[in-house]
Parts: structure tokens; C-alpha cells; sequence
């Protein structure tokens, strides 16, 4: 069964591969590699109980219907967290969102009609995938390698393309992406924006990373995208509180131009109405004090180990068999193997020996031939990291062809 | 300026005209029979209070992601709730949406193309009018008397629909309707299910107010449509808890069959990929004790009261210059002037007096000729809802024209 096969058995066309894969987290003695939140032991439970319990004596303001836009407070919160990150915008500038995946959601119901196009990154996140789909749009996948967005692939397709077959916007994470890990270096984003600039789309930046970074921060598409002369910024920024300080708030944000924001604030109405006043009251508690930045630093300090364990645990258990680029941060490796894998008969021989990943083939509209696979350190913990790099390298092994034996079975 | 001059000048074609009210919701000193969201006085703090620092407590569960169809224990919950209204069904029957408003919104995403036919009741709540403009459907409304949905002309419609003019679903309130606040009649009720039996169409029946009754509970459209022999229930069941514990949770669900609601949980996840764990957990919480039912009991008589006081205002003030339904539950009052008046003259008038209510226009996608208001008793006290009507009554006596003047107004 080849990667296309795969990808057309593992996902309906309009689900979400990576929900098939909830069936398996759970299986006793599972070592998951597969999940794209917070480690549960990061997450400031004591902090955010201390914030809740502020939130909820404010009973009028937590219990009843918000604005749309999302409540004052957390607007001018967001913003002062924007501006620590190079992001510099007003309170006005920000749609409060029932996380960033509705931000997102909201940008393709105002932007997208069917048969439009869309640029994405290559491989991509798969809910956005999954929401152009719905929204009928054309994808178009531009290629990541080890830094992230391929420019020179992206120039040569926008040189090339057809007045219909202009992109209505580019979607990218370009710091710490999901799934490659990859972090896109300065010149790069100078040129990313600058062919924003010349061919007219916007950017969307998704941010929901930045932040977890090992090292020092780069500037954002957004920052740069500020810088243009004489010229709007074409890059719509969104991020998120899910990876920082707790999916469970589903709070997400986006900075964007007023009459975009305006837009997608009207959308959101049918939507949801407004994001939960109660999570946004929390929120608001919660980054007044000095425990988002403390937990910040533990997280940031605590994922860089899990990646050097996991990192190190690939390179002496499966040496060349897999290729990967180490992240400087966020929470994910993008192995790709050297081998040509049934990539089907490798996910089920993992599975059988308690590793959960997500196949690459997820991450893909249409997957190329190689196989690979995202895997995080975010969650498991530095011993079963260790443990399911041992277990992934058995699966490997196991579904390695072994040329004689593999001709035949093919024959058969 | 007439009733659709008034409407396209008060709402912009894609959003929302209740919106363009929260400029003068706060200004001081004025009176609001305008908003549709519970008492403050009712809500129940202190429950919500000790319900939210149980699920905090449990912070593996309220922090992380969730499934995006909802956790097993809302749904248990909200199955055994649906049950005490008749509305039997397991919890693998329902989907956990982000308030009711979701629900219909992941209805129109999954079954309305552009150019689909969707018939509403007329005057229907706006942004269901909202979602299905944005959605591109052509809408047919479909009038409400005095006891709901008109069924003979909705029966007429039916009889004479051109094949490609077929209804995709019927969108109605049944029960104390917004903006309407009618009963629909069980003759009415049987008749309608059986007309969607016949013509082949869905019900979306969305309760947010059935156990907001003044007197004995009436049996849903979904408990009718599950009667029907040899045939699937046509109805789907939407409901809240927005009305009956607090708004700012965003809980809402729906009852569909299986292939609906596992359709719209796939549109869920690229919507917001789950509703709040933690605020799924807090009505978890609150459900499990007797507070729910306590609390309902109190607002059935405390709204009970304050539509006595409204109705008996809007009689002893106002005569015969409104006609309107006395309800018997839910929160709104739909006032029909008898008089010609100049919708926006009257609007302003009562602004300038410091009481506010929703021009009937906002409910409308073709307003009719008749002025009328959405008044809802549901916020203010009753010491307000007297003031409130006193100050209608000055500002129905301003916009009524005086013959005379009102014609050489017309004339300049």
C-alpha cells in the first residue's frame, strides 16, 4: 500500500486523520508520541484554579453574554502579550476566539469561496487541511525543507501563476511549525513578506509556538510585515493560550486589519456569539500576576530536555534511518525515513508495540512518497520518551522490507 | 421612512441588528427590555461558584483538549436532562456545541449549499437569519400567529413548492418562541412533524426556553417525530444552558441521528476542535446536585411575575395601541402597534426616553409593514419593567403622527 492509499484509508476526506488515532492513546502501557497539547505536568493547575476562583466571584461579568470581539480586558491582556513578543497592536486590533482554530475557521468563512485558492505549507497542519476542504478551496502545498517554507519554490510558483490561480492567502507556523518542527530564518521571512507584498495575498500567521522557544526569539512575520513602506501589513496574525497555558480555556486570539477583524467578528456571531466570558475573565486573572511568565520558563526548560532526550534517543537507537532536524522549540520532530516503508504496515507495527505517532501522510492534501511521521516530546516524560524511541526502532525493524522475502509477498 | 428602509439602513446585510442595540445598552439611566439573556438575580453564583472550583480541582480533565463531540459525562448528563422533558435519548445522541448557536451553525454548514432553500418562522430570532444569509440559502419565511407557525399557510406552501424550491429544514421555537413568545399548539405541533414526514424535510426545533414555563410543559416536536410509524424522527433537537444556569459557559447541544451528528462533529472540529473542557466539567458539576432544578423553580416564578408586571403595564399604559399574546414562558413580549408609525421615530423616541427594545425589523429577512417591538421582561425588575413601559407609553405618543402635521412632514 503506498502513502496515497494510506492517507485515503486513514481519513474520510472532510475528517481529521488524527482523530482516528484517540482510539489508540488510550490503550494500556501506550507510550504517545502523537499529541500536540501541553504536558499535564506543566500545566499551573494551582495557578489557574487561584485565577478561576477570581473569575467566578465576578459573577456579572463571567456568567453572562460578552461582546463578540471578546471583553475589553482581555483585549488590552493580549495586546501587552503581543507586544513582549514584537507583535505591537492595539486592544482594538484583537478578536478574542474560542481558540485559534476558530480564528482561522473565521478567516476561510470570510475569505474563501469554493474553487478559490489557498497556499500552504507542506506538510501543514491537518484542521486546516481539513478547513479549506470544507470550504471548497483549490490547496496548493508549498514545500517545507529544514528551515521551514521552501522561498525559492514559492517565488517560482508565484512567477508562474495564472491570474485564477492567484492565492487568496498563505497559511504557515513559521516558528516551531506543526508538524516540521522547522523555524524559518530571517531572510526568508524578509522575502516571505516581501512576495506578499508584490503578489497582492495575504499571510496568515500561526502562532500558537513562538513563545516555547530554546533560544533566543525571532521576529514574527507580523514585525516585519509592519515594516513595509508604504503599504498595509499582509500578515494576519494568530495565536493561541493552548500550548502556554491551557487548551481547556479554548482561548485563542487574532491581530488582523479592522475591516478583517470587523468581518470575521460578524461571522463569529453565527458562530458562537461570543468565546466563553468565564474563560476570558480567567484568562484576564491569569496573566495579570507573574505565573504566565514563570511557567513559561519552566515549560521552555523542561520541553528543551524532552527534546534533547528524544532527540538523542533517535540518533544512537535508529542512527540513519531516520532524518529529522532538531527543533529550537515548540513541541515536535518531523522524522522522515530513509527506507521505502509500507507506511500502513509501520503505524500498525508501532501500534502493536505501544508507540503512538502521527503518520505523515496526515499533514498532506495529497502525501508524497516518503514515509514519515510527527512525533512530540511534549507529553511523555524523559523516561518514556526513551522508552518509546526503543519500541519505534522495533516497528522500524518490523516493517523494514527485507528485499527477498518482500518481492514475494508483493507477487502474491 | 418605512419598515425595510428602517431595516437595511439599522442592520448591515451580513450582520447582526442586535448588535447596533449595545451602544445604548449602558447608557445611564436607561431601562432595556431589550436584551434576551437571563436575570442577573437569578443566576446562580454561589452553585456555579462551587461547581467551577470541583472541575478546576480536576485539572486533567479541565485543562487539556476533549473530544469534539463532547465528554461522556456532559453528554450523560444532558441526556438524563433531556429525558425529564421528554425528549428520551441515549447520550451517544448528543453533540456538546458551544452554545445552541454553534449547533445550528454546524446544521447550516453541513447541510445548506448556496442557492438551498431553508424555511424559517417569521419573525425568527436573527441570527439564525444571519447564519443562513451568510450561508447563501434563499430563505422562506414562513408566518407566525398568535399560536406559533401558521400551519395552513405553511401547508399551502408545501402544496404548491416547485421541486428545486423544496426545503432543506424548517427552523422554528416552538416553545415561547424569540422574538414571538408563542406556544405552538399540540394539533399544531402533530401537524407539523407529520408535514415533514410528508414533504420530506427536516424540523431543527431549538428549545432554549421550553422549561421556562409558567404551567405545565408541553411535549416537543422531537418527541412527536420519534411517535411516527416505519419512519425517522424529521426532528432535531437544540437546546442550551445559556437560558436556565449562565450564558458564559457556551454550553448548547443537539439530538440528531447518528450520520448528522457525526457530520457535524467533523465541521466541529475545524470550527473550535472541542467546546471548553473546563466549563463542559463546571455543568458536569452543576447538574449533578439539586441546584438545577432549585434554580429553575425560582426563575419559572420570578419570570412569571415579570411578565404579569409587563403585561399588566402595557395594558393599563397602552390600551389598545399594542396588541400582543400574554406568554406562557420564556422571556419576550412581541408588540404589534396597531398604529402606522414611522419605525425609526419611534425607535429614537424611545431612546431619547431611556427605555430600549428591539425593533421587530432585526426579525425579519423581508421586515413587513407592521411596526413591532421585542420587549423582554426577563432582566429588568419589575419596579423597571413599570417604569419601562411608562416611558414606551410617552414615545408611542411622539411617533404617533397628528394628521395634519404628519402630512406636511411628508411633504417638505
Amino acid at each position: 500500500m503506498n502513502n496515497i492509499e494510506f492517507a485515503q484509508r486513514f481519513a474520510s476526506p472532510l475528517g481529521s486523520p488524527i482523530r482516528e488515532l484517540f482510539k489508540y492513546v488510550n490503550l494500556p502501557g501506550m507510550i504517545s508520541f502523537a499529541g500536540g497539547y501541553p504536558s499535564p505536568s506543566l500545566l499551573d493547575s494551582t495557578g489557574l484554579m487561584e485565577a478561576g476562583l477570581r473569575a467566578l466571584s465576578d459573577g456579572s461579568n463571567a456568567l453572562q453574554y460578552g461582546a463578540t470581539e471578546g471583553s475589553a480586558a482581555l483585549r488590552e491582556s493580549l495586546a501587552a502579550l503581543c507586544s513582549t513578543r514584537g507583535v505591537h497592536c492595539s486592544a482594538d486590533d484583537i478578536l478574542v476566539t474560542t481558540g485559534s482554530q476558530q480564528a482561522f475557521d473565521l478567516l476561510v468563512r470570510v475569505f474563501v469561496e469554493p474553487g478559490d485558492m489557498v497556499y500552504v505549507e507542506a506538510p501543514a497542519y491537518p484542521a486546516t487541511l481539513q478547513a479549506l476542504k470544507q470550504a471548497g478551496a483549490r490547496i496548493k502545498e508549498c514545500p517545507v525543507d529544514q528551515d521551514g517554507l521552501d522561498i525559492d519554490q514559492l517565488t517560482s510558483f508565484l512567477e508562474h501563476v495564472e491570474a485564477a490561480d492567484r492565492p487568496k492567502f498563505l497559511y504557515t507556523v513559521p516558528t516551531f511549525s506543526n508538524p516540521s518542527g522547522t523555524l524559518l530564518p530571517q531572510a526568508r521571512r524578509a522575502a516571505l513578506v516581501g512576495l506578499a507584498q508584490q503578489h497582492g495575498f495575504l499571510v496568515v500567521e500561526d502562532d500558537p509556538y513562538g513563545e516555547l522557544s530554546f533560544d533566543a526569539p525571532i521576529a514574527t512575520l507580523f514585525e516585519r510585515g509592519k515594516l513595509l513602506a508604504h503599504q498595509a501589513n499582509p500578515v494576519i496574525y494568530l495565536s493561541s493560550l493552548s500550548k502556554t497555558v491551557a487548551p481547556g480555556l479554548r482561548i485563542g486570539w487574532m491581530v488582523a486589519p479592522k475591516d478583517v477583524s470587523r468581518r470575521c467578528a460578524v461571522a463569529k456571531q453565527t458562530m458562537d456569539l461570543c468565546t466563553s466570558p468565564l474563560n476570558q475573565l480567567i484568562a484576564v486573572e491569569y496573566l495579570k500576576g507573574d505565573r504566565y511568565q514563570a511557567t513559561l520558563t519552566t515549560s521552555r526548560a523542561e520541553y528543551a530536555r524532552r527534546m534533547r532526550a528524544m532527540v538523542d534517543s533517535l540518533t544512537s537507537r535508529l542512527g540513519n534511518a531516520l532524518s529529522f532536524v532538531e527543533p529550537r522549540g515548540g513541541m515536535f520532530i518531523w522524522a522522515v525515513s530513509a527506507l521505502a516503508l509500507d507506511p500502513q504496515k509501520l503505524f500498525h507495527a508501532a501500534v502493536a508495540n505501544n508507540v503512538l505517532y502521527v503518520p505523515g501522510a496526515a499533514f498532506y492534501a495529497i502525501p508524497p512518497s516518503s514515509t514519515a511521521m510527527r512525533l512530540s516530546y511534549a507529553a511523555p516524560t524523559v523516561g518514556e520518551i526513551e522508552d518509546g524511541v526503543e519500541r519505534l526502532a522495533s516497528a522500524l525493524l518490523f516493517a523494514t522490507p527485507q528485499p527477498s522475502t518482500c518481492r514475494s509477498l508483493t507477487d502474491v
